[in-house]
């Protein structure tokens, strides 16, 4: 188990050196699970550990294709934009086009996109070449450099050669590429290719396959997770089997991190800063089902982000946003890129109560895997907070988690009880079965995208809100530190108000059949 | 139907020339629908378009009035500043002023007035006319020239005379006025005060009049529109029936645009940079029935905007902020404020679904006016996606709605069945009228605003959010590209549920007639 | 009654002068109120008035302590954060520090905190000191010096001496110290550890125990406030009652103002810049039952804020925030810190409506007590508008929320005659009480956080939402101005639908009971 290192100096009375600023590598280490799963040494060479990587990523068995319910669907076409990899084709524009005329034309064309990465690192290689270490960017010439060794080793640049600019082609056509046919050759970048140069980055990424194993199969291995994200979207059944194919590419477009890095560093400026501020997450991290965002900014982290933020040096990278960049205070990035005093792409190694609490977490906790976890996030939490303010906090996270969890099982226990003794509304006249591959239920996750005759009987849904809805609210808000978030405005509240109409709902629902037993009772005296 | 210019230019390998970028105007067209419905030349003097135009205005036969339901409510003391050309009468002041005087006197009375106007161009206008071509604002300095053109033609300037300030007389008594009487001279300025020296925005705004004309009827002449706002408020049915007339008038503090200009410009800085900006927009379009604002925020749109937007020159006009200002995602002024490549005040020429989807435009898109503004619409998406991206998301824009607005068909079908067979809870026996103009009606309007005994019932109110809000809600949110927006968080899974609850309202209830009808016979038996 | 110094000036055409930047002492005054209550002159040394506030403020029979229902809960780990003066002992590290040992070790351990106050003026109190008339933080060499001369009233300073920083040992062990043992010496500082030496603002906030006195008794004395926040927390029945304590200490977590500074001025920075912005009030504001942040952000004052607050000069205090740092529209702190003029932490003297608008308000609102409140808001708002205008909305306000109470009112009566009559879904067989202190009752506070069986029924947690909830919404959309806040988003429209609800349970449960008086007269036939 994890020591918690910082408090045992403390105590000790030895020198004092915390989580943070400690020498430490340049850049987050990936983790070793990922070495571990492909069978690789830490210090394989970049081609060597790209190859690998690359190889498993864009692997049909293996997340990239259209997953368990791919006979139920057939893409729209959006899709081409959502999963580039299975379903895109280049324009009918049957022609060949240079390097230099792509920019040339699209000025014209779709000026957004050139403009976008005009103000890019990629158009100027140079001004970060050029800058002095006084510059908060100058970090990013140690990153051109590891780009360059990944290049040269990967045979797509000289030794000793240095990389010009990242244009058009590079990323559409091939790095290095001279021009080429704008049917034929164009394709959209998929995260493998970004990951040619950001090897570590994506490296970083991949690993959350390896990291996100549960220890009771609480979750499908390697989930949840942004590298398996969009295979999560095709393989949830009401997705693959409902019939407005737009509506379920709405779900689409947030599953995309898997497909892409420009989820959250946008097109076609693919900026740093955007993606180190809270609102990057925010297009996908909000609402009923995943409040994160909106819990983040009611908080008074969330506050002082507000209030101050303006006031902080985004350019420099997260480790060193507090020291020299003047933060004050965490955004999601500062807490969630983090692990163990080390910043990375790997989002998903301190994940505990994930994106659903349920009972078979809640009853383990305890469990090695568990503890270790909430040791990092102690970890985490006390570069700002005293080690005993984190734990307190934590048994209030855990607590009020638990609590929400057990409401949701009694109500589960009455919805069960309505549908094994067939009393909901309908249930026994006019309760079509959910498309294939859903399969009735009382209260199932379908009645979210797809409704037919009294499947689901209102009721239902009002439980299907509770387990998937309310008690992540409930999480989420506790987790963030968003008092209301967690009690009367969009959780606990609502969350007991469920409860209390599955119960009032049962005493009707019972109460009416007695009724009819009565009256039958009179129709048919004995 | 209109040609899409870029697209066929890029096909034919020609000079590639965008939308954005090209020789153009200083500003954008007045659209000549304008001009025809005024009988005017595109080459008409000042005086004689602002006459025109504000002859329309003001006329009470052409929306400046209490609309059709005059009789039925009157103005509180509020109202005269909702709509002053109908209400307002100077404060009992009877007074002499000077120009001098009434800047003086108010520094102590209302200072925050007078610190809003010192930081207005009006205050100030040598300043723009001392800015160099550097300055972002030095667009303004032929602004200025172009009102003073426009006053010079109203016979309000001598020819060659210089503009020197605009101060509380010119707006609230006149033109060049040198003071007056604070009682009898004193009025609050309309759009039509604005239009004397703005007249090629106020032309570009009243022309949404002439461009919001529907071809099948599905919304009144000129309707919906900034323009017209305020009439549109007048003539609902609800709004001039109900008793609350302070609750009515919270309805009235977002249709203002038709009277004033401050409704985005806010008084008296009437700064452009605010209106550039999302929030400008954002006090009336929020919320449950057009909650576009929200949708933006969350999208990627949004994120850049959140992200970046301190980094761009908002001072600069809309057409120059990509080019020159380093915007690098849009806002909504971006894409309602253009078309055809120019932007103006008329946000309407673009409008297919407008302010409520509804199933006859869902069966008229195959219709050249629809078309053609689909087209308009790709063009404009087109400065940034590539004109096949922009088509695909197109389908699923139309196509969720589409979906959408069936489901709401559904609903109304079995709404509708309950109450031809007088079947909803109460509705023999304790459902009085709704108050004149409205009709009763199976989950009418004017549920959200009025209710008394069981009229509406509780599923009437839940149709009426489901066909009012949350349909709404689906076409803002997939029409401004927030996923979670047109899902699962606030609208197709509530959707849903609003189906579901009528569908289950009705089982319920035709189950609970049977079950009387068993009673009835076995207390009569044949 | 108070009379409107600035119209009666602008009528009389005397010389005008607002009520804004007309010479005034350098700080609020504190309200006479606190003297009377204390029985001090109001020309009392520094010590005196500390002595006699501090008392109040730490005297367990005056708030500073469990409340009435201690004996029913337990405080849990993390109590010890929300209420040190109760609960808090120091970690069990017990060895001496120095006070730059503190410093200096947790530089490592929590660099965070030390980042914050590195950050603050307490860090380098000679920057402040070295700071030119032209710096806008200038006024705060004022501050230090009333803080010296504080200190040196209560024999902490020396005559003469300067104070040279305030470090951690300052706050956590005492003024002056020069370290301590970090188990037994170390405490969490709360507002009276703040007010010696800010002394001025302590006394202000504390003040609003005697300003917040109800002439009808409809809030108990001293109450709502922050001062006495904690204490209302306490007292909450089912806050008390209940069983989950994690829960409930998320309630606690908005109620620390009693306790502490830092709900608003967050540790360790301590920086008004942040107190002055609106999102220092967001995380306890917001949210179903006082949803002031979301409405102020969507009203054309937070408009303002958002699309200019970035050229504003936060630095500033209130006072000086329009005249000199060019802020042209309000936020929280421009209305609610401002009384007559002048600006300071009591926050309920204008109070009206309060946290819960009532019928024994809104039946006294002519009362001289509500009038002099209402004539203290015209002059606020009357700093940017006519006093005209001010009335005329205030107005709006007023009738808007009495028609909101009239609609609970109408519901009241229609629940309790469901209770009365023993009506209520599973009221005569599953109905368990709830836990002490809380008394059974229809639609009680308890629901929205305690819920067994069929207490509550469905409808009445609706009622609950009606009464506590969208009351509140109603009321505080039309006071902040928000149009879409008061009508029809989360308001207005809502409050219509939850008396539809009620009206139409009512109708469906009589006749139930109806039905069932049928079948048993069947069953048992005279």
């Amino acid at each position: 188990m994890r020591v918690f290192a910082g408090f045992i100096k403390r105590i000790a009375g030895a020198a004092c050196l915390g989580l943070v600023g400690m020498a430490a590598p340049a850049q987050a280490e990936i983790p070793d699970e990922l070495f571990a799963a492909l069978g690789l040494e830490r210090n394989a060479a970049p081609n060597v550990l790209y190859e690998a990587i690359v190889k498993r990523y864009r692997d049909p068995e293996q997340g990239y294709s259209k997953g368990a319910f791919a006979d139920l669907w057939e893409p729209i076409a959006f899709s081409k934009y959502m999963s580039p990899g299975l379903f895109y084709e280049g324009p009918d524009l049957d022609f060949e086009v240079s390097a230099r005329e792509c920019v040339e034309c699209h000025q014209g064309v779709t000026p957004g996109w050139v403009h976008s990465w005009e103000k890019s690192v990629h158009s100027d290689l140079d001004e970060i070449r050029s800058l002095t270490p006084a510059d908060s960017r100058f970090y990013k010439q140690d990153l051109i450099k590891q780009v360059e060794t990944n290049l040269v080793s990967m045979g797509l640049l000289d030794e000793g050669q240095q990389l010009e600019e990242v244009g058009c082609v590079d990323c559409h056509m091939g790095i290095g590429a001279e021009g080429g046919n704008h049917k034929t050759d164009l394709h959209m970048p998929d995260a493998g290719d970004c990951g040619q140069c950001h090897l570590q980055q994506f490296a970083e990424r991949e690993s959350e396959r390896d990291t996100a194993i549960w220890p009771q199969g609480q979750w499908p291995d390697g989930r949840p997770s942004h590298a398996l994200s969009m295979l999560a979207n095709y393989e949830t059944a009401i997705w693959a089997g409902m019939e407005e194919r737009e509506v379920a590419e709405g779900c689409t477009m947030c599953h995309t991190a898997q497909n892409t890095c420009n989820s959250c560093h946008t097109r076609h400026e693919f900026s740093a800063v955007e993606a180190r501020k809270p609102e990057a997450c925010s297009t996908c991290h909000n609402g009923v089902d995943h409040p994160e965002f909106e819990n983040f900014m009611m908080s008074k982290h969330g506050v002082v982000y507000t209030a101050h933020g303006d006031e902080w040096d985004w350019e420099l990278p997260l480790k060193e946003a507090f020291e020299k960049g003047g933060q004050t205070g965490p955004t999601c990035q500062t807490c969630h890129f983090e692990n163990d005093g080390e910043y990375g792409h790997n989002l998903v190694q301190k994940v505990r109560w994930g994106f659903q609490p349920m009972k078979s977490i809640a009853d383990n906790l305890d469990h090695e895997w568990f503890e270790d976890r909430k040791e990092a996030w102690i970890a985490t939490c006390s570069q700002c907070h005293s080690d005993r303010f984190a734990r307190s906090y934590f048994e209030v996270i855990d607590n009020v988690t638990i609590d929400a969890v057990e409401k949701v099982e009694e109500a589960r226990t009455v919805m069960q009880g309505l549908y094994d003794d067939k009393l909901l509304v309908g249930q026994t006249t006019n309760r079509p079965p959910p498309p294939e591959p859903s399969k009735d239920a009382a209260g199932g996750f379908y009645a979210l995208f797809w409704a037919e005759g009294n499947n689901p009987s209102a009721i239902e849904y009002e439980f299907t809100e509770m387990w998937e809805q309310r008690l992540m609210s409930v999480f989420k808000g506790v987790a963030h530190a968003n008092p209301g978030g967690f009690t009367y405005t969009n959780a606990w509240s609502q969350l007991l108000r469920q409860g209390i109409r599955i119960r009032d709902e049962d005493t009707r629902l019972r109460e009416r059949a007695a009724m009819l037993e009565r009256i039958r009772k009179l129709e048919n005296p004995e």
